[in-house]
């Protein structure tokens, strides 16, 4: 039976990838779509949200608008990553996929109260702005929810700081909720996803699939290998996002290791680290563990599979 | 016309008295009660919150649950103060008032939106919790609010640490977003509940009022005095917060001051001070005024003088 | 038997008029002056230090230079409050008073342990640097010294932040070590030093003494109390540090309240905020009091008098 | 010719074999040694670096007493790891070797300057309360010292917290300064020295030398891996601080990369991490270096020689 998940994030070249594995991944049943200001403001990663889900045909679930600012920080957005629309490379593409008129943290609870305990799985890959306030307003949904397999930190790896992860760092507080409360938590970091580069090798077999979905992919892959190239020095683009899917469709494609985590919320330099203590093994009642390593084959391989089962849209 | 206001509480003894003033005073239209975690749990604050309806004969508005714990930090209850109830000292009364089905959060929101422009005033006097949550939830209603004023805080007095106070310390975070939003905020602090003091004379005139309700305040001022004289040296109990309330009622029951006030949020020492500028004059564009000085003829009358209003009341 | 201290200063117009109360008063012996950066440079302070003891004729005491930066932090000068030599005003007079080849931090060591136990009293009137400095060098000082009596912080008032004064706020890691050291610690805050205002009867009294060392406090008097004008809005400037050599002259000169006194080191609102329990009395164990309010009239009658005493110098 | 190092330590196990390889390696010049409280009380890591002195006929360098506490924080030591006396294991030898009577922070300053610039290097292998005072005292020395090669901190690893390390942690604001002053740094790190095991082979290979010393340091391997194991889960204990002796000896020795480091000085989880932009190549004027991959058979190879050269020793 496919696992159930609601996709919580800020498209983004990488959420726009992680939207298409969720969709096309036979093990994954999307449940919901919801949106929080992060890679840019609240309007345009909506906005992309919609687009995204015409590019790919993604039809018959709430897509909802959620946060539009961090808990209690000033707003950042990463335009020297996804440019100026947040999601810049593709061409514009009207929507024709409608918002649900709730509000994000709105659906996240009554989507996880109307199914059964554990049915539900939270995948977010933005700040957690969203899932943190959802767990304020109604904690019920904590013990309902099956895990959390979120896209952010890092054990070792920092870009937003030495020590501190984007998504993490521009709502600190907000992820200081979503690892505190007792549901389990998978951290998919940096130094998991500074493993799932597109590379050419990659690229082509984007490329052979030969869809608008398709080529949708080739294009959000070019600016970001740019942007990439360009700001932080890497070679190829990491995906981040698609990998915390990944994992829901199919655990075996990375390693994990269970570790307790907690975000440093008052550090002058390390402020939204994500410490984890790896010193040791992990106590019994650990409720989070980190991604380590990843199967590049398998999960490319989840990739183009979905692009494949996606086939072609009509646009 | 009379001053539409949401009280959000956390009753508690003085929260009683301020919802006694904001359904007894003529100028003031108490359209919602919204209920928070502070001087006790939820489930006994809002327990609290309909036994008093109950008691003083308040019906037809909403009355509404919301928070159960701050927004990052671990749950505090004032129970050294307010008992294990969280109104120790009189007679628990069966509530006959039902709670209303929605979230405190959503009463704020829907309340504020439902009315026009500036025709709502929050009157905070418990946690920030719910407001923080109100105004990420809903960004709309910073702009639509009248005003929100507020007991909490403190220029120069503290009394959860040297230099904070309860409401404010803690949930800091929920205070710091209350304060930044560009509404205009009146911080009714410790400096100005600390003249309001439930002296013998205080006592006499309430007793003249001669009703049930007034007794039940009668009961609440005999606690709250052994509380105040054992655990923090008071001769006379402070009733905090129905000082917030007669603000609005008749602002010229106290002085106020322009000055910036922001949270402290990382001290060791300070954390959930209300850190206010008093070194000059406050900028033009200063949106927080702080209280200095209690008219406390002016106040104590406004109280007895709701007392009286209300009368008498079948239980 | 007059109270010997080491007067620890940046001079600084109100660190000159300290030497003057210290030199001056006979109830004070004064055995030696040491030098801290603060107001302005080391160099400079250094330089108007050994220039007030050529004005004021103070000779055969050790004057050494002592620590260059605080402790951990930036350096930051008062060049807005003290001009760029530190001491702008009065014309510069060349100094014939000599340094004393040793460090600061070492003349405070070596005369308190070449002094009986309680002989030697320390007053800084600048950043606690090196004050702390020797008590981590030589950790014996601290059981030897009879008090330490500084003008720094301020229970409610604060100046270089909403609520930290200047001298603390610098060099916040030294306070905190001077403060939380079991010698007697008096803090004269601002509280205490806005009372001691160069109000025009002052100024009057000044210039009846009619020497050079009173037209050179008049010069200072002049200046600072411009600065104060234009920069802080007061109408005449508050003369802080003889505040602090006077309360040893002469304790009588000022109320004094037991308290406990941490410094904030972490606050992002409050860092270097003497933080001061007031809500009760202190505990038995107590080992610091703050200043709570001046006789002003006595406060300038021991600066008038210690002018006289002086008399005229020939320079 | 042979580098002429300071060594400031807290003799702790690791200690005594950096003090041997000091000693014993021809490339190294020992010119003084200074103690600091760390691994045990002042008291007795002086009481160690003496005996250690004595043990291996160590004569004719001034061993100096420096700093009991850390600069600002409360004192901590490492009972659990180096034993009661700080040198567990090894029968305890009464010292023949005497104290210099002078201060370490003294002994430090006056053995820079005497020197010509670039003449000393220091060797820290405890908490740097000892450098960073003197760095404050004489700032002179900052430009003299050739470099600062450190054992401390860490990039990844943590021991004394998730990701700090104990000679850091327990004086972060020590640390700032050394890493903040631009003297060249180089940060021997956990990553490092956990590469540093006592195997079974290295323990042969000391047997073999067949010397009191070495029996000595066979004591101290024995009580060392026994605390490792059951303090921490090692299988064989870190080495640490010979590592950081051994690089000034023979750079060849580890591999290291420019990279910027500061101090975290207010994290609630990450107080005293040694936060290392690891994110892109170090800017040109970066004056900090950390290790990263140590020639295991060249070190070993250092120390055993260091032991032989010694010989035996009278006792």
């Amino acid at each position: 039976m496919p696992r159930k998940i609601i996709l919580d994030c800020d498209p983004g070249h990488d959420d726009a990838v992680a939207m298409i594995l969720a969709h096309g991944n036979p093990e994954i049943e999307l449940v919901a779509i919801t949106t929080v200001a992060g890679n840019q403001t609240l309007e345009k990663v909506t906005t992309n949200a919609l687009s995204v889900a015409t590019v790919i045909g993604l039809t018959g679930i709430p897509i909802a608008k959620g946060c539009d600012r961090p808990l209690v920080r000033q707003q950042e957005v990463a335009e020297s990553v996804h440019g100026e629309s947040g999601m810049e490379g593709p061409r514009q593409r009207p929507a024709t996929t409608e918002l649900d008129p709730r509000h994000a943290v709105d659906v996240i609870i009554e989507t996880v109260m109307a199914h059964e305990p554990g049915e539900i799985t939270i995948v977010p890959t933005g700040a957690l702005t969203n899932i943190a306030l959802a767990a304020r307003k109604e904690p019920a949904i904590v013990d309902r929810v099956r895990e959390v397999v979120l896209m952010g930190g890092g054990f070792h790896e920092g870009n937003w700081s030495p020590v501190a992860e984007f998504n993490i760092k521009i709502d600190p507080e907000a992820a200081h909720i979503v690892f505190s409360e007792p549901w389990p938590v998978t951290m998919v970091g940096l130094d998991l996803t500074h493993q799932a580069l597109a590379t050419p090798e990659v690229v082509e077999q984007v490329k052979a699939v030969g869809t608008t979905p398709g080529e949708f992919v080739l294009d959000l892959f070019e600016f970001f290998t740019e942007a990439y190239r360009d700001n932080q020095g890497f070679d190829y683009p990491p995906v981040h996002d698609p990998c915390a899917v990944a994992y829901v469709a199919d655990p075996t494609v990375m390693t994990v290791r269970k570790a307790p985590v907690d975000i440093e919320l008052t550090g002058t330099l390390t402020l939204g680290m994500t410490v984890t203590d790896l010193r040791g093994p992990a106590p019994d009642d650990c409720h989070t563990q980190v991604a380590v390593e990843l199967d590049r084959d398998k999960f490319w391989g989840l990739v183009v599979d979905a692009l494949r089962r996606i086939g072609e849209v009509e646009s």
